[in-house]
């Protein structure tokens, strides 16, 4: 099994004079950033400005587009757009990025949608081609980052996609390989040992362990960190010094060359 | 002298319900669009159905990006922003235009920006010089169009980067070359008679008349014509009529394959 | 029964350089304005004009909030958003445009939500109380203008606030009460002959027509009239010039100082 | 003299997902509160929470309306924008905000206008009384905070409005009562030391000591602090407590009801 992992944390969701997170100390612990694209957050300096820090630190870059919606933090979920004015929504927010990126000297690497959109579409079908369909339009030599059991991942793999299969250390999974929703009981891990323990069980040993006891195969290529809860760069550095002090090695998955062949 | 002259005008300038001009009428008219990047106008399901509307008539589709005032339409002269935002700004919807462009299947061949921004960048040396700045910093081989005695015709020639001459057909001269500003008498010209007259004096003669009474060298490229006043189709409609009877040619610049070569 | 009844119209939905209907032309057929509060159309200025204009031709005005979603132009279904949050949102809308009426020499008699909130309260009893108690915290004195038939009615009477009963000509009714959804054939009607008899059935006789063949009691106080759809001025000023051949006073409910009584 | 001084503070400035300042510390520390109206910061739920948390400390609040701008965090100068349309917007502004304080039983005292907007009406006639008009507008009792020598402080003394002189601990003052402009040397007061001289000289003695040596009469009603700058809170509770120990009573100036007589 792999001895690897990239470390995945969204950033560059500042706007305008609004700060969220830490990015500064952030850009030092992960190796990709997915940058918000000014939909839910983010702003074309801000862009910018988590671009260089990013190429400056050797970090990869992917695209955060959202909904259009800067007050509700992309958390919302929005019905009632028409399918292709989303679609033209994620082509316009991954284009912008994209093009930043070459301005600034770097390369996007990935996409991987925000909050409540990446949310319904692990769920639907139709949200996930439409998510995966945008991605394509842009540059078909770009890596969806995906839960591996999810509408997403079934649809990126459909259209040809390369897929990074994103885990999580802080999340409980159910068995049929979903994050347990927030509202459950037990659905975030607090205890860092057990977070620790589930990332070793799915990154050493190759499976994710579930609510209910089961074990569902997995080869993990990036691990998601969260960057803008009450102590998250306490919370990264803690991970990765124990990840490193268990032989996984961190970096880039896009820079291992092997995106497209990992997953579940 | 030059017998062909492109026709140019800015579309895509509704958001979301709102519309503004009727763009269906007046692609039947013209051979190249300046599309809203969503900054003063325009979203990406408008910038979408712009750019596919073009494609179908054979018009050129430049990015037509702008200060970031919905509210404002982009006319508001904006200070206090500081100038790496600005040349951000105009990256980020450069190259959100371009991406829904090649999703789209059709080629953005120009820049034009709107509005306050664009007055501005023609008077201000430091401003046209950020607007060429992000523009190649998009794409080198991208065409600037530009008024010919300008700070923006100044700054992109220095730069290399290639130019379109834009010409009006309803605006006045100064004797240095500039529009007359609208606030002064005889600035918008209002008999279409006189309009044209003044189009094939540049056009054919190769001289911009002025209020002074000079005649300043000029070859033109692209003339506009506008798309937001009352009665622009049928203004638009015999403009071209009238070219056309007076043996001039109507096609996009970028076909030309002559627009690093035009000019003042 | 009443020989009279208020005409309703939607206005001031304009935002910055964008317009949408004729809003002159309109006011000098209605009754009575609902104005947009800024969130899914309108703007200070907007809001300034409507109000003036309403004043110089005896026309009531209303709020008319909205979700805040100007993109969607507050059609767009938005969950996930606090009630108390949303709640907020409607309180400072009402309070804005009672604020811009009384700067402008005129009174807000009534408030009636917009688009897809008002139809989602319609149905929804929480989000029908959140509205009532949003426009009571603001001005006790204010009506709500409510489908007779509907979770608002019930909210707007348990809470004590007075109702205006409003009715729709162009749109027919299920056996409930409620307006059939437009997804559902026979949801408008089109024919001018049909919408005035079902609107003298209503006022003159005091009967909702349903599809179903049921005739509900109603007691109506003001007849919505679009005003953003094709033909919008020709359609109101021909079912306007109809209603007062059959004897029917069109004037605002407010001046009528009935409308606590009216209703269904 | 007055052995007395109000404190003030900007707040309520967090959008969405998005905090500025700790207002929660700092509103133990002020007596009057400065909330955003959603122009250039703040939201309805914003306003709501920060409204509450004042009249829970018995903080006195105020408008702090801005231009709309909110990526530019109102602070950007914009010019081109129509005089009756900024007024519409404070009207709009103060209205909502005097609307959310009477629903959630508090009661708006006073108006400061925010960030560029107030730097631009103190220098400019035409502004500071547009301004003023704008605040009488809507409520003539309310109380104008104002530098003392500046254009908002006379067109509110010509107007008739009530006023309460501000002065800054951490500014020093031109011979013409003026901040010094932030871009000249020693226009920020480091020195908690010299801050609380400055304050004491102004306070107890009745001068504002000016860079070229001057002393300008000044009889100060309400202290500026910030709430939004590094250690903004112990910098207020320091200069809190060494007014206190000088025998300075910190008191909202509603309350003192000299609010109108104070000044210059």
């Amino acid at each position: 099994m792999a001895r690897r992992i990239d470390l995945n944390c969204d950033m560059g969701e500042g706007f305008g004079a609004y700060v969220i997170g830490d990015d500064a100390a952030m850009m030092a612990l992960v190796s990709s950033a997915n940058v918000a694209c000014g939909f839910h957050g983010g702003d074309p300096s801000v862009m910018r400005d988590t671009i260089t820090l990013a190429r400056e630190h050797g970090v990869s870059v992917g695209a955060h587009p959202s909904f259009q919606d800067l007050h509700g933090f992309g958390r919302r979920r929005i019905s009632g757009e028409r399918p292709e004015d989303l679609e033209a929504q994620l082509i316009y927010q991954i284009s912008a990025m994209q093009g930043m990126c070459a301005a600034h000297g770097h390369r996007m690497t990935h996409v991987k949608p925000h909050g409540a959109l990446n949310n319904m579409a692990a769920a639907d079908p139709d949200l996930a081609a439409l998510c995966v369909r945008a991605v394509q339009r842009v540059d078909p030599d770009l890596v969806y980052v995906s839960l591996p059991y999810s509408e997403t991942w079934t649809a990126a793999e459909r259209a040809g996609l390369r897929l990074a299969c994103e885990i999580y250390a802080d999340r409980s999974y159910t068995d049929e390989g979903a994050l347990t929703p927030r509202s459950a009981p037990g659905a975030v891990i607090h205890d860092p040992a057990q977070s620790l323990d589930q990332v070793l069980e799915m990154v050493v040993n190759g499976h994710i362990p579930t609510t209910g006891g089961k074990r569902l195969p997995v080869e993990p290529v990036t691990l998601c960190v969260h960057g803008d809860t009450p102590g998250a760069v306490d919370i990264a550095r803690a991970l990765r010094t124990a990840l490193e002090e268990n032989g996984i090695t961190i970096a880039p998955f896009a820079g291992a060359g092997a995106a497209g062949e990992a997953g579940r």
